[in-house]
């Protein structure tokens, strides 16, 4: 087995080689870095094709930005084919970084840069794994192919469109994320579930005009009072959500994956100080914080428009207030349900003299990964090799609609094998990446395409 | 007596004067009007001295807008004092206007800009006045004393300074308020009630960071959703307040008070219609909407500030939520005991995992004036001989802070004779003010100091 760590002169190379790809800004998200996200797309497919990769190009949409894309099938029919995912773009890089975020600064073990770890740390480590086994056997033992896009952290279609069309591109029998995180430093882990989503807002209003709360406060119906009644009526103090039926057919986690959950390390006590940074946990009675954040659905409020927000006083009383609200999903409820229960539920519990909507803005399905199959099963198996530590099996509270997506239009099952850290700075200024896990990570990807293909 | 009605010239004249007031865009809230401003303290001082009055001046504050004075005080120490009041600052401008807001313009009887209500229109008849007698007499039937202000719709401190300070310029009977409205139109009215406010913020805090709410929802506290229980906690879906003890200390109206507002012109879906605009009313059950309006306690919500309200979707968990709240209060409660009944309920519904607190930003105590005394009567008697029906007595759910200044610290009533109409659009596009309200009014002011001086 190749060893990263044994080889100093070549761990050089691969730092030097990813701060090329995070010195590029490509922020999906801001219309000034259009070029930058195409020049990052370019700077892929130029290391899919050192890495040996095989028909490598852009896929192009109108006022979209590009997917990228390579393959090598000289593995032949004999052998699985993978299907590598990961994206190119980053998110923007606000706040205050100890180093610029877009010039790459090794410290401590870690890399900081604006998407370190989320996501080009975890693209660069597939390419280079398979650029080892090329270069060392001018083959590989399995077939690949890459698919990495350039639009997940602004949630752009052009992914979904391909990934619907039925593209001959597609053809695969597993894919292969690199886009979550290992459960604690040095653990290897495979993230077998995510929550699904229904995003929009609740629309209340209360009236045609806004009112001057002297003349007629007391009397007239107040658009943000009523939001925060709607709110409180759809869940309760205690976490409970009230939306009828909504969380009837979740399916409870086993036994078995409740045990395993049990044996990993966790410590409420700095959970609750170091990551949520409150006082308390919240929740659900009668659930612990794994079955909370992984599966349980939520109801959340993320933001109220309307009224008077500016600095001092206005007596306004609104006659509008926009909700913004999600629910995360859990195994066995739908986008289509869900939305359909939170619609009627805000209609019933409405205050009177109000009107209010709910109105969606978008979905991803929940996902649950069977862990009984080869795919998973080797790559357990190869990041044990790796770090030295049984292979852990979790799920992530969040939601990475492409995994749904494979499933769905592919049938496709999705291999998470996560190589960021919880402490990160996913999204937040000073994102970094951890070096060890960078290089435990191509070894682990080595292992993984030798031991399906031997 | 003097009626404008029979001089069509006089009635061009006014209008003219009246226009270059309006004309001069004194919006004390933008700092780019603090000349306009000034040049308008300057133009109701040139009016003060042209009316005939004495000692014309402007009493300067650093940092603040211009007080105006002026006096006649040739009546003699055998006649009262009466200290006129109002102000020569306007709301800003915003909105569709179908005339330019600061280039007045006469439709349908009514002459149409920002502040010719809302107070300019008040100020202007309340000088025209004064200048009428001295025109027609050489002299006045009482002593009189203007002090204008320029600071009423940003609510500056310097008249509470000045007010406060026991200048011997302040030394009167009783002070004219016209800065309120007829009950209807043609009904000459006596506003003899206002309600307090305490304005300010409940700061809600529930942790040191923003979350996701995919990887922390479940689990972790969200402010906004505190903020919406706190509120629903006080005050429940039928208008009833439940800070704990807060209505206990009000004096209900008289039945005598409450028989008179039943003898009002009022229709209550056509309030709903024309005025709330919305589908139904709301408020405490038990009590009618002039109770609820003028002799109720509120608390409003204004606004929500926290988590994301820009378009699109962020799926943060909000760590902070600064909720804008007031309280009207009515004859009985003060602004010391409110803000701290307040302030221990927001403690006592917080939820868990959360702190809240509640930070006053201003009060205004409210006021309730005794009707048996020459000033009010005397009002009342011409207000009715020149507008030919009987004057009523109303209260306004509003807070004029003044009032309750002039009360505290004089030890003066305050006579609140209003010449506004209930849709003139004050605080709005296409503010107005009914000219014919300007000249009955101009006549029922004049008339008001015969009587007082007889």
């Amino acid at each position: 087995m190749l060893t990263c760590e044994a080889m100093a002169e070549t761990q050089e190379q691969l730092i030097e080689g990813l701060k090329a790809f995070l010195r590029i800004p490509s922020v999906s998200t801001a219309p000034k870095h259009t070029a930058d996200v195409r020049r990052c797309a370019e700077h892929v497919r130029e290391m899919l094709v050192a890495a040996g990769l095989q028909n490598a190009q852009l896929i192009e949409a109108e006022g979209q930005h590009p997917l990228v894309y390579a393959e090598w099938l000289g593995a032949g029919e004999g052998k699985p084919t993978l299907l590598f995912y990961g994206h190119y773009d980053v998110q923007p890089a606000d706040g205050e970084w100890v180093t610029p975020a877009f010039e790459p600064s090794v410290r401590d073990g870690n890399i900081y840069a604006r998407g370190a770890a989320d996501d080009k740390g975890q693209v660069f480590l597939q390419i280079k794994a398979v650029e080892r086994l090329m270069e060392r056997d001018g083959k590989l033992p399995v077939n690949v192919r890459f698919l990495i896009e350039g639009e997940e952290e602004v949630g752009g279609e052009h992914i979904e469109a391909f990934v619907a069309s039925g593209d001959a591109r597609l053809k695969a029998d597993a894919a292969v994320v690199c886009d979550t995180e290992m459960f604690a430093p040095g653990l290897p882990t495979l993230c077998v579930g995510l929550r699904g989503i229904v995003y929009g807002e609740i629309l209340v209003k209360s009236g045609d005009t806004d009112l001057h709360s002297g003349m007629y406060g007391g009397a007239a119906p107040n658009a943000i009072m009523a939001a925060c009644e709607i709110v409180t009526a759809l869940k309760d103090r205690d976490g409970r959500i009230l939306i009828p039926g909504f969380a009837d057919s979740v399916i409870p986690p086993s036994a078995a994956e409740r045990a395993a959950w049990d044996r990993l390390p966790f410590n409420e006590a700095e959970y609750l100080e170091k990551e949520v940074k409150s006082t308390a946990l919240t929740g659900e009675p009668g659930y612990d914080v794994f079955e909370r954040t992984w599966a349980r659905p939520t109801l959340e409020v993320h933001g109220i428009r309307g009224g008077f927000t500016g600095e001092g006083a206005k007596t306004v009383i609104p006659c509008e207030a926009l909700v913004k609200v999600s629910m995360r999903l859990v195994a066995g409820q739908t986008v289509e349900v869900a939305t359909r229960q939170l619609a009627e539920a805000v209609k019933a519990v409405c205050p009177k003299a109000v009107q209010a909507e709910f109105r969606p803005f978008h979905g991803a399905e929940p996902s649950l990964v069977r862990t009984d199959n080869v795919f998973i099963e080797k790559s357990a198996q190869a990041m044990q090799e790796v770090f030295g530590k049984e292979t852990v099996y979790i799920r992530s509270g969040g939601s990475i609609p492409i995994v749904g997506l494979f499933e769905r239009h592919l049938g496709i099952p999705s291999v998470m094998m996560g190589f960021g850290l919880p402490d990160d700075n996913l999204h937040a200024p000073n994102e970094k990446f951890h070096l060890a896990n960078l290089f435990g990570g191509i070894d682990a990807m080595v292992r993984y395409l030798e031991l399906l293909g031997s």
